[in-house]
This record gives C-alpha cells, structure tokens and sequence, in this order.
C-alpha cells in the first residue's frame, strides 16, 4: 500500500485550515567558515516565535545530495514522492508560462536554431534571439495546422518556446529531435509505441511546415523539439487529501506545480501583501492554502546574501498578518535550499516549522538551519510533510485498530 | 531482499537474553504550552539511569503522522513493516477476546440488532444489551449447525460478539453485512473469489439460521457481519529471528498480538508484580521477553495526567527487578503516544531506550520526549527496532565479506 491510498483510507473530514508557506530556496550556507547562513542573519522575530511554540526540523526534499529543481522540491512538499512522480521537461516548460495544459496534451521544449542550405544544424540557438525575434517567429508557426489535432506554439525567451499539441491518443515516448550537435540536420521523431508513433508524426509534419514558414527568418530558420511529456498521472489534492485546496503564487511555474495536483489558482496580485490579502479574502472558501514567496530564491540564485537577507526579514514581517487568521497548522519550509554562496539549488535540508495545537514542544526558540537541527522533527523526507500537515489538522484517523 | 529475510540469513545463535519492556502509549504532551508531559513530570529514576548508561531515541510508529492502532504499533516493534503487515478487524476482535484464531480460520465481527417484522433493521446496535442478553443471544448462536465447518460464537461486550468459521479454502473477501444504516435489512454476503464465496455461502446460512434461533430474543433479534479476516501470513518469532519468545501480557489483545508472531503465551497473573514475577520464573527458557504494561494507555485514554504519571513512577519502580536479571538488551519504549490531553492514541514519536554492554552512550540523562531528542539512536521507523536488540545481543553475524 502507498502513502496516499494510506492517507485515502484514513482521512476524516474536519474544518481546520492548513497553511503551507513555501520560501523558495529557504536554507542557505555561510559565505565564510564560521559564519552564518542568510536566515541565521535575518532579525525574524516572528519566525522565531513559531519555532519556539511550535516544533522545528529539516526537511530533505528529494534523498540526501539531491538537488532538485522546482518540480520534485514542491511535489515533496505536496505529498508526492519526488523519484516516483517525474514531470515531463516539456511540461514543466509550458507551466512555467502559465499555459493550462491539459490530459490530450503532449508539451514539448522547442529551440529555434540556425540551419543551412543543406538542412543542416550551423547554430543550435539561432543566435540567441530577441524576445522580438522569438515572437516574429512564433507568430509564424502558429499559421500551421495539421489534421486531427490542436496546435499550441507559446513563446518562451531568447531561442525558446513551447509547442503543446492536443488530441487522442498522443504519446509522449519520442526521441529528442535535436541531435546536441551542429553539422547534422535534426533528427527525424521516431516514437515507441503506438501512441508515441502518432506524436511522431504530427512532429515530423510541424516540423517539414516550421522549415517552409521559416524560410525568410534567418537565423531562426529551424526547429529542434525535445522533453516530450504527457501531462502526468496526478491524484488531485481533493482526491488524496479530501483538501479543497487553493494557491496563492505570482510566479507562472509554481501555479503550474500546484495546478498539477489540483489546486485552485487564485489571482492574487504580484506582492507578498496582495497575496496575504487574498489568503484572507478567500480563508473561508479553501482548507488549504499553498504560499509561495519566490524572493529567497531568486536573491539565493543572484548569489546576492544581503538581499536574501532582507527577502526573509520581508516574509518574517508579513508572518502576523497570516497568523491573524488563526491557522490550525501553520507550515513554514522552503521547496529546497539556495545559498548564495553557490547561486543555484543545492541539496541542504531545508528548515521547516510546524505550528499547532498538537506539537510537542521541542527546545529550538530560533529559526535557522542550526537550531533546526535540535527540532522535534528531526531531519525527515519532505515528502512526509503533509502527513504531519493532516495529522496535526485532525484530519486523520487511527490507522487499524 | 526484506528485513526478514536479510535477518534469517545474519542470525547467529547465542546464549544472551532480551526483554521488550512495552509502555503502552508511553509518549505524550504536555497540557499547556511550555509545560511538560506525563513522562517529563514523573520522578523516574531508575529510567533515567538506563537512559543515562545506554542509548535513546524517539520511535516512529508507522510513519510521520501516522496514529497507529495497537495492532500497528506493536507489529512495527516486533519487527513486522506494519503497512505491509495489516491484521483484519475480525482478528483484532478475536485476540481481544483470546480467541486462539488458526490458519483455518476466517475470523469476523458480528452485531445484534433489532429486525422489525419485515426483517428490516430498526436499531444497529440491539438497544446496546447487557452483558447477559448477550451471552443468552449467543448461546442459541452456538446451536447452529453448518456442513463441512466449525463455528465458534463468542461474546464480546454490549451489542457485540465473534464469529470464527472453521474450515478448509475459506476466504475473507467478503463484504460487510452491515448496510451501516436502518430501515433496510442486512445485506447478503457475497465473496470476490472462489474462496470468499465459499465463505459467504456458509455466512448466509447462519445469518438465516440466526434470525430463526434468536426470534424470541427481541431486542437481540438479529445480526450483523463485518471485518471479514482470515488469519494473516506471518512468519513467526522463532522462523525470522531464531529466538524462543514469551509474552507476559495481562490483556488479551497483546497476548493474540504476540501468538500471532509465534511467542508463547506465558499465565502472568494481573499485575505488573505477577508478569515480573513469572519474567524470573521463566528466564532460563526463553531468549526474548515482550513485557507488556497496558496502564500508561488506559490513563492516557481516559484523559487522566496525573495517573498516567502515577503509572509511569509505578513502572520505574519495578524496573529494579529486571535490571537485577541483567538482561543482556533491555527495550524501554511503546507502542505509540497516547498523551492525556488528547485522549487517545497519536502520531507523535515514541521515547525509546535501549541498555547494553555495546551501547554507544549517547549525552542523555534523562528519559523524556524532550531529552530523547538527542539520543543517540535518533528518531527511527519502529519496525527497526529488532534489528538493533538482535545486533546488541551479539544475534547479528556481519552481512557481506
């Protein structure tokens, strides 16, 4: 038995309120030996104060020395086990754009590139186009239509943009058509089984089109396809959790992710204050709020310690605003961490707290990734989470008798 | 390769001895935030000292979040994954009366009721009848006579009893009787393979041989059926671990609990005293020792902190009379948290102490959820726990060249 026909066979219905503020790339790294991390520097009284009325820990995302990217780190989070539930480059692409992809579905990662007389690949990002370029471009694969099916052509940036094509009976078992090299045309798609045969072809058609509709937007004269993805096999919240759950994100990707697992995507604005607002307007409509705040991030991948340092303060600040609303469990945890130090994701576990009526108080009375290490929850699977998250919601029974 | 497996192929004989001391829903809360639980504010000395000379941990259940029955909590603790090991309700039911349930067995639970004229249900439960009107039900339930079976009828309490049918090629795929509802009669049984329909068949013959024997037994007029269980695929004590096992329980449940796994049920008597008192008797016979002491779960249940701390202090003061047997590995632990304010059993991790000459001594002096935060075996899924009191009983041969 899995963890969510488990949860599926447990879950009470009850009428508390779950919060999951999600700080994207939370944990970080001292820049110096003997330092302290960004969160370690921050003033955050009130994240302070929940670590200490609540019960602290590590969350590991995907399995120690796994850095993920933004899908395995927020499906963790979500309850999904990250190894075992993929999602498709291709799909990934086209939720970070915010396009509503859909069951008929299969998204694809296209590249525009630069060909020769020949046919051949001379540039494999057309020269890195301008956004003007891209849409110019873009503007021109959409004139091609193809029988059976729907075609969905979203500009990206530079020498990118999505292709999403719909109908019956689409697989997404098909080669990559960029070769990775230059000198030799792209690749003819070729599909595995019978599903992925009829994606084949529809590609091969767009791409033969893209090439005579291309011909006079030199260098973004050609097309590479690859990431084929389906839309994944996702039991929704409601259906594993019994949760009517809402997100309350700016960023396209992370309305995507939680769209996935079928959260309602409310509009919430493009500030941290307009999203607080929304979680109040809304609090009576949902069970589950899903909050994310993208700016420890970004300022982590700019490798910018300071800002990262004043994006937490920023959060900490907002933090009463939510604790207003009397959340029975209140998640604080990021999707994984992003030192500044190394400007990317990185496979530190991450600090998380948990706050409700039920916690056994643990001595942590400071949130940072050091006090986090002496926390009630210890170090645990992300995946794990929204276990605690029912539990402590009293929406889970007693499991046999 | 499974535990189990893994466990048959490293055992290596020896002359050491184990006890399993099982506080019944040990682990708690405190009552009011910043307080203590029943466990931190309980003088426990001789605890203290065994967590101070051996090693310390919190235990995990089933998984995090997860609120395990007994049956659950005390499989994980005998080593048995308590997911993939799941005990039906009708076997549940069948220990709990000491009912010595065999592998020809599909155990069930079954209900009075009260049938109007029309055989439809007027009151699920029989207007919940004494004691007496039970046994007086079930004794013209024992007169029933099926072909090619053995029936057994037991009462329980109230409203409710056991039906055990005995048989060769019995399954308990079978569905509930019980249509959960009143104005419409029981459902007929029917089975989802070859062997539950043979089960169902015998089922519906008694179910209308009930309502005839039981006509004059108004408000005990009729029954219902539910839980169907055939007895669980379990290799025992002795096959997995090479070890002859007791049980020195005083209730029924954990007694069927540790027949289930092959130990043998040793006559203990009522009290903790008696249960010491055979432990000393029989010590020379046995290499493993599950001491099972319900009270630190029934004052949990019933809400009560202070006699949850009375029984804890009660236990400590026994625990010199099994130290003075100098058991090479002595557990202290239970089987899940059942904390007084809560009333019931709960997810939260299980304080767990484990005493041997191998011990790493970790920095705790003191046997507590809080103190056991920091002990050196961590927090640990349960079912791992026989791993360690096999290796610390010099059980455990190296595993690989």
């Amino acid at each position: 038995m899995n963890m969510h026909d488990l949860i599926r066979e447990l879950r009470e219905p009850a009428q508390t309120k779950i919060v999951l503020l999600v700080a994207d790339g939370l944990g970080g790294l001292p820049l110096q030996p003997g330092g302290l991390t960004e969160l370690e520097t921050a003033n955050t009284p009130h994240l302070d104060h929940c670590a200490k009325v609540g019960v602290t820990g590590l969350s590991i995302p995907v399995l120690p020395g796994i850095t993920p990217g933004s899908g395995p780190g927020h499906l963790a989070l979500f309850g999904y086990d990250p190894v075992e539930y993929r999602i498709g480059r291709g799909i990934l692409e086209a939720l970070g754009i915010n396009f509503p992809v859909g069951h008929k579905d299969v998204a694809i990662r296209g590249n525009f590139c630069t060909l020769d007389a020949a046919g051949k690949i001379i540039d494999r990002r057309a020269g890195r186009p301008t956004n003007e370029q891209n849409q110019a471009a873009v503007a021109k694969l959409r004139t091609i239509r193809i029988p059976n099916v729907e075609l969905f052509v979203e500009p990206v940036k530079e020498h990118r943009f999505v292709l999403v094509i719909r109908g019956d009976g689409l697989g997404d078992r098909v080669n990559d058509t960029d070769p990775q090299a230059v000198g030799v045309p792209p690749l003819t798609a070729k599909g595995e089984d019978e599903a992925a045969q009829r994606t084949a072809a529809v590609v091969n058609q767009f791409v033969a089109e893209a090439v005579r509709v291309l011909a006079d937007e030199t260098p973004t004269n050609g097309v590479t396809l690859r990431g084929f993805a389906t839309y994944p096999q996702i039991a929704t919240f409601p259906e594993v959790y019994g949760l009517r759950a809402a997100a309350l994100a700016v960023y396209p990707m992370y309305k995507g992710l939680a769209r996935l697992v079928g959260m309602d995507i409310l509009d919430v604005g493009q500030t941290l204050q307009s999203q607080i607002a929304t979680l109040a307007r809304v609090w009576n409509d949902y069970d589950f709020f899903f909050l994310h705040y993208k700016y420890t991030d970004s300022s982590g991948e700019d490798g910018n310690f300071p800002t990262k340092v004043q994006m937490i303060e920023a959060l900490d600040a907002a933090l009463p605003e939510i604790l207003q609303l009397k959340p029975d469990v209140l998640i604080v945890t990021g999707d994984h961490s992003t030192p500044s130090k190394l400007k990317s994701h990185s496979w530190h576990p991450v600090p998380t707290l948990l706050v409700a009526d039920t916690c056994r108080p643990d001595e942590v009375t400071q949130f940072s990734e050091k006090a986090c290490l002496h926390g009630g929850l210890g170090q645990f699977p992300a995946k794990h989470l929204m276990l605690l998250a029912m539990a402590h919601a009293q929406r889970l029974g007693k499991y046999g008798a």
